[in-house]
């Protein structure tokens, strides 16, 4: 008899059911029907002590209380393995639930006589495709095709380790790993936490679900399109996309490897601020570019800015135009910043061309017009599912190029960069003082609704340029502040799309969150600008 | 009529006549027939205070001397566009004498009222290829296909200009840029300063001859295989290539543009090791990455050593054996470091692959199987030269790549460099001390007869990994010292080719250099460790 595609899932289901099975005590009857939005359900399952521990402090004060032996590795995995089933039965946000292992590796660490790393005894999330040591793992990628295969190391996840944090979850991604959702025909469909309307984001999907539910408190995630930025902005998380070459991205399964047009970078996701940068500077300490030459040879170096912020404002991307809401929380950062000091200009993309950006981005990510992937999910019989389709199949721009082809489209990003790079520099001709960052949407709008996800525009404009960006949670949708725009006329097919799709109802309680851009390689100026933007929101 | 490919060629070379021609006062009756050795020409030919200017000082003592005023910009750019005019004469390495712009940029500094810029006043010589902003600038990168073309500005000259220099010479490179000697079907051979036998070393071999006879003490080479190194080596004077994306490269005329697989870097050619800090630290100030936002953003910053060196010595590569100059180059110079304090131990390529890095690295300099490039010289007419065929049609790894077999291609030199850095990781394993840097030969032997420079592994091999280095000039064959080793049994084809090429006679006094290899992105560090090893060798 042949095998169908549904036979091969079948068990892989099985096997994530199973791991879930193995929570104890195990979690009280869930709900009939889940309401739409998820965040009362944790309360409802989870005994006190769980929820203080898993939402009661930020991620370096739980690391400081598991560095002192106030409370044992032990009693955090446990706590953030139930949590994590919770969110699992009610975003559908994880692909395995590693009990014994993290109970294993935490019972480890609670019997060393001195705590040590700077991650010792954090639980840490992590996406199923970046897989990691261990002889047990195995890793799919959202393909049918790859089930059950085996993974290896995972350089950055090595790095995880010996800083001493417990992995003990792994987390969902899309078909392809390109959607800004996540979807895909071994696990589903990962919801977003505030509205299951809605879409998690993606293609980190099931670490922004997870960690909106807090069943994570830090997690990794990747990006070459959005896939950090997206899905933690729609979640109402934190998320850093670094500039590709920082951190290490090897051993990671994924297609195409060795493409070089447009990379992706792991980075953080997480609940606070903070710990962005405690990430990465962990990441870096472990001198990655010693094991991975590929990588920048440069330390983690704090910036600290010598004058007020000068920051430049998009407030659109001279093609889509975002949501009321969004509009508001742009409105609402720039005059907080404004109040506090920082001199605001308009970032004018009109001139700018992000519309040519976008195409040029979309036949870079496809250089083989899809062949290998749309062979991968072909061969397996897989479905292919619409977001799949709008990537490769829907853009114009993609199609199987010669390498001649290939290196005169590479030649256009380059040249495309520098243009940028140009009129990044103009900001300081009269002055005498560029621009430090710019803030902007990370998306049209809030979380769409599924299989919307149709514009990347705010986000994979940053990847063609490598910038670096990270999203920070501002406010959520409110339909009596953010009424639909009757007035406007869109300004093109896309922009007409996006614009239809709004109705404030359909958005209830969903977050809307700001992007802070920099320059290539001005990682930690981006980390600090979020600092003074969030200092003049009135946050610690 | 048909135009042939020497009608095109007859005006450019008529165009190089008159600009030496230009040369004032004229240079006296050349010798009928020129000496082996062409190193006692200039002495006939320029007065003794032209030879005082040209060959008296380092650079760095030049640039003080045009700084105080001691000596005028004209006149120290007057004795060198004359040198480089016997230099021509000699050895044939000039495309264009810049005779009126170079004065007239001299006079220009000279009515300055303040002198400024980390180069003021220095003449520096350019590669032909890489042209530069100017009204009359044309390029034709040796290819009959370009000639008369337009350039535009070149981001690296751009900054060298604003640091003050004086641009007076553009020198040659052969067919496709792309032979370790220089030869092209425009402007002819190159040969060696110190032998008119042997080349002068490829590609930037218009720069090392130029160089070698002291017609430039600063110029620019570009490297993608041993382009500045070889040449460098081959004429006995200092070479760095840096690692890439270091110093800019935008705005050379060069084919293939877009091709990420092999990056080429420029990088400075001088007489003196000092000058080759210089120049990297002033192309760096400069910030090139607001420009070109591809480099690295990485301020320069001089190196250190808190301990004597732990050097790597890489007697051979496990492919080809040097001649017996070039070991005994080693053994000096090893000997000489040992007897200053450093630890000296061996770097063995034979657990390497080598051999397999060369056939990858050959592939992924050529990924369209040479179509572009061959395409360009048939449709041209220009006969294909022999080294021209040798890095192309004669590299069985060589061939006309799918952009999926590109991505597999790419995926090997990744894997490659990871292993390579293990290896070098590892030599850190017993002692928690891994070498500063790898001490070995920039070629199987000093500069080749013409048309024998059919072996790139002791360059190329620093290409595909990325490694900056740097050569220096060690000693010179003699007869007396370096007897072929008629014992020896060659190991494969290679090795054998090599090896037949040798007898000491042919040599006759060609400088034989070495070679200062660094991990990727320790620019600094190998510089600075070539500081230590000449002062080992009783340098200053």
């Amino acid at each position: 008899m042949v095998q169908t595609w549904e036979d091969k899932v079948a068990p892989v289901r099985s096997k994530r059911d199973a791991s879930l099975a193995k929570v104890e005590p195990p979690l009280a009857a869930l709900p009939a029907s889940f309401p739409l939005n998820s965040q009362s359900v944790p309360k409802e399952l989870l005994t006190a002590r769980e929820i203080e521990i898993t939402e009661g402090y930020t991620v370096k004060q739980l690391l400081a209380k598991l560095r002192s032996r106030d409370i044992s590795v032990e009693e955090v995995t446990r706590a953030f393995l139930r949590r994590a089933a919770v969110a699992q039965a009610s975003v559908n946000c994880l692909t395995e639930l590693m009990w014994d292992q993290a109970l294993e590796r935490a019972k480890y660490l609670d019997s060393l006589p001195e705590p040590k790393g700077a991650f010792f005894g954090l639980p840490i999330s992590t996406k199923e495709h970046h897989g990691m040591k261990g002889d047990n793992i195995v890793t799919n990628a959202s393909y049918v095709a790859w089930i059950e295969q085996k993974h290896g190391s995972n350089h950055l996840y090595d790095i995880l380790w010996d800083a001493g944090c417990v992995f003990y979850v792994r987390t969902t991604q899309p078909q392809t790993i390109m959607h800004l959702e996540t979807n895909n025909n071994i696990y589903g469909r990962t919801l977003n936490p505030y509205n299951r309307n809605l879409t998690c984001g993606g293609s980190s999907g099931g670490e922004s679900a997870l960690i909106g539910m807090r069943g994570s408190i830090l997690g990794v995630g990747g990006d070459i399109g959005g896939s950090i930025r997206c899905p933690s902005a729609h979640c109402g998380i934190y998320g850093f996309k670094p500039s590709c070459k920082r951190l290490p991205n090897a051993g990671a399964s994924l297609h195409m490897a060795g493409k070089e047009t447009i990379l992706s970078t792991l980075g953080p996701m997480t609940v606070d601020r903070e710990a962005l940068e405690l990430f990465v500077e962990t990441a870096l300490a472990a001198k990655p570019w010693l094991l991975d030459p590929s990588l920048n040879l440069r330390e983690w170096a704090p910036h600290k800015f010598d004058r007020p912020l000068k920051i430049g404002v998009q407030w659109w991307d001279g093609v889509v135009k975002p949501h009321p809401p969004m509009i508001r929380a742009m409105r609402e950062v720039a005059a907080a910043c404004k109040a506090a000091g920082m001199e605001i200009v308009d970032w004018d993309c009109e001139k700018l061309k992000h519309d040519y950006a976008w195409d040029l981005t979309a036949s870079l990510y496809w250089p083989d017009g899809g062949a290998e992937v749309m062979g991968l999910l072909k061969d397996a019989g897989e479905p292919i599912l619409p977001l799949t389709k709008f990537i490769i199949e829907e853009q114009p721009a993609v199609k199987h190029m010669t390498v001649t082809e290939l290196f005169a489209r590479t030649n256009e990003r380059d040249l495309y960069r520098r243009f940028y790079a140009q009129a990044w520099t103009e900001t300081g001709a009269q002055d005498g003082h560029e621009i430090d960052v710019i803030l902007c949407p990370p998306s049209f709008g809030a979380a769409t609704p599924h299989d919307q996800s149709r514009y990347w525009g705010y986000t994979a404009h940053w990847n063609l340029l490598d910038y670096p960006g990270a999203v920070f949670p501002v406010t959520v949708v409110d339909p009596s502040k953010d009424p639909k725009d009757e007035s406007y006329t869109p300004k093109n097919e896309k922009d007409k799309f996006c614009y239809d799709m709004y109705t404030p109802e359909k958005y209830k309680d969903a977050p809307v969150s700001l992007q802070v851009i920099g320059r290539r390689n001005n990682d930690e100026k981006v980390l600090a600008a979020l600092k003074e933007i969030e200092k003049a929101m009135g946050r610690p």
